[in-house]
């Protein structure tokens, strides 16, 4: 990795997310990411992710910490549920220097909220109930109150004023842990004066993505060397990059006026991975496909037959909404009699050169085209450990072809390192880029 | 969620995580989890797990919060690779009042490792390379080496002693950001005399898990309000609960003398919960499916014919290695031309309900069953969406069906919330509950 310091954004954030169970890894968080995201585009600078268990000391030292460091405003995730160790909104509260206080009203709008849910549940007890809507109706005073998505409101908390004012100017915005309630809370706390005042004169950068495959990490690294040497201001930009799923990524992040040294960089970058920079534009391989397969004229369709990705290569040709216009189907051919009779392999074939070779990878990827009626087939056949590897055939050897209906098939082996999930990932990944070069090519 | 708080474990780890990359979301941290995980097998309480942009200030300021709150560990992953600003080495020497020093050793041992990567690159600056293993072996005087697994080195680094010593007792393991580098060079740090010493006297806990399927969480939250008021002395316990792909998981953590505490507790979510508890030993569906099939007399294989999860199901069932002695294959049937060419669901099925009915779906698990020759076969039929939704059929539903050779076929339906992404995955792992049903009623 790589990265060229320049001056911080005047308006710096934290993040604190909250729960054991995410601090313990039992579950992974998606709140810090999403809100990173969200606050890059406003054009503040994230500084801190701190993950907290459900522990109140931490949490406050872990707002105390950012506090202490300057940072202006504060987000935090979880801890706005109904039972009384979720203690967000009290913690907050207190570091904010606000007495907590029951807003009646916010508590009639929770009950209403909770009614329908009670009746799928019937056996749940009222009073429990009432005491849960009390619970998370009591706010710090002053707060701006976000309306709950599911029953939690979220908050934004600015400091107090006066005697009980704290010795820091953070504000901190207080959103519940499940994702699809944080999303839609996060756009109401961005019309909240408190924020806005808080975020006032970020500074709005630019951002752009480079995407390469097939080239080690340290190239990148002598690429960046290279470019200083030439005269482009790298002190300008702010250059991370980072391997991805076998794709290196460059990420730029610059002022607007600084559009001419990152063209520049392009420029050096473009020269010297003319053949591996696949993504100019941000756009993924998997977007990269689905428009090859779109813009053909007419347009062409796709079929997989798989034995040890296991499907994911069909999961992820499906991942992106109206794949159906595109993908017909797949064929996951995990034992031989399975590739004999429904990706059409000949049995000679695999007694030949054994289930994972060149010519069984092809006749997968004529089997699914022809098999399924596509205009491209993709076959996959590889061993993905920890078990069945040879010397010959070792583990992470994977056979990838892709046959189209016109023209040469296009077929290779790689050799991936890393345990079973990382093999099949990883295969997946090359298949696309494989389909990329046929369609690019044809 | 619902914690009941306990008192804390003599020694407590901190986890500090670098990189831009996965500060702003754009990689996904699996250092973090990995980590805690072995922290909690050792009894080591993890407070904080902080990450940080590559910024030699910021992750300064995040060891020194953590030293302040009296962390005796502190992990690091990330920032030891060979461009300048890799600098966590430089970072925790300084942080440890320990002098930068160049290994010459070390150097020569990483520029072994290096010689047969450069064969694979052969534009590469053999001056650069040079330079670069001398920056990853300069370090800490007096830090334990781990030796790398790609090519950068780890560290243990305890503060100094004498006149540089730092004002804290926090002992550092420093671990590269590649999780296939970091996991085996935990396994030699924890080898290290400096870190055995820091963690010496940890309370081994016991931590058991509960998983329960179809219920809400706001009935654990109930549960332990219930087994409260039976007498079960919940303050011995460290009880978290969290929604996870539709599950609900209950992790409880106790010392050893609060085993009974512990089985009393059982027993009330036993009693109430009895219909939806499916695991009592931590195993997982994925577990039990393939325990269910390799435990039938003879052992029974299966085989998927699936139209919205896209493969999904069929990449989980494969997922667990030695997949291949009970999985057979998978048809991926997105058009309905391939749902009747190849899972041979009659075309006036499809005509007559639609695509996504009961009855589609039991032909697709008949048909995965009958033409991959399994004895399970398993279908799915729905609207992922975001578009394809309709009043009656609206985006969410999903049809779910299980045939056995003999017997009833199991079909059922769901209305799943969420977009895209999470209605593929919370099918994948219904149909998975589905086929543990119908494995352990048959």
């Amino acid at each position: 990795m790589s990265t060229s310091e320049r001056g911080s954004s005047t308006v710096r954030a934290g993040i604190v997310v909250t729960g054991t169970e995410v601090l313990t890894g039992r579950v992974s968080d998606r709140n810090g990411p999403w809100l990173a995201e969200r606050l890059r585009e406003l054009g503040v600078d994230l500084a801190y992710t701190t993950i907290v268990g459900d522990r109140p000391q931490d949490m406050r030292a872990a707002l105390e910490f950012m506090a202490a460091r300057g940072i202006d405003v504060i987000l935090t995730s979880g801890g706005l549920g109904p039972t009384a160790d979720d203690m967000t909104a009290q913690v907050v509260g207190e570091f904010q220097g606000r007495e907590m206080v029951l807003d009646e009203a916010l508590s009639e709008r929770i009950a209403r909220i909770v009614a329908p849910l009670m009746k799928r549940w019937p056996n749940i007890d009222p009073e429990a109930i009432a005491e849960a809507n009390r619970k998370q109706a009591t706010i710090p005073l002053g707060a701006t109150v976000l309306e709950p998505v599911g029953t939690a409101p979220g908050l934004v908390v600015a400091p107090a004023a006066g005697e009980s004012a704290p010795a820091h100017a953070a504000t901190v915005v207080v959103l519940p842990g499940p994702p699809r309630e944080l999303q839609p809370m996060w756009a109401q706390a961005l019309e909240s004066e408190s924020l806005r005042v808080a975020i006032a004169g970020a500074t709005v950068y630019r951002q752009h993505t480079l995407r390469l495959f097939g080239i080690p990490e340290s190239e990148i690294a002598e690429t960046l060397r290279i470019a200083e040497r030439e005269g482009v201001q790298l002190g300008e930009l702010e250059v991370t990059t980072c391997l991805k799923r076998g794709e290196v990524e460059i990420v730029t992040r610059y002022e607007p006026n600084a559009q001419e040294t990152y063209d520049a960089f392009v420029r050096v970058v473009e020269a010297r991975h003319a053949d591996t920079l696949f993504s100019r534009d941000g756009s993924t391989v998997d977007q990269q496909v689905a428009a090859l397969l779109r813009g053909s004229r007419p347009p062409r369709t796709i079929a997989t037959a798989e034995s040890c990705t296991g499907g994911l290569l069909a999961a992820r040709l499906t991942e992106l909404a109206g794949a159906s216009d595109h993908f017909k189907g797949a064929i996951v051919a995990y034992s031989n009699e399975v590739k004999v009779s429904e990706a059409g392999v000949p049995l000679e074939l695999i007694e030949t050169h054994g289930a994972v070779s060149a010519e069984v990878a092809l006749a997968l990827a004529e089997g699914a085209r022809d098999r399924l009626g596509a205009d491209v087939g993709v076959g996959v056949t590889g061993v993905a450990g920890p078990g069945g590897g040879t010397e010959e055939k070792p583990v992470g050897l994977v056979w990838l072809s892709v046959a189209l209906r016109a023209g040469e098939p296009l077929t290779r082996s790689v050799n991936l390192p890393g345990g079973r999930a990382d093999v099949r990932d990883r295969a997946t990944t090359v298949a696309l880029h494989l389909v990329r070069r046929a369609l690019s090519d044809s």
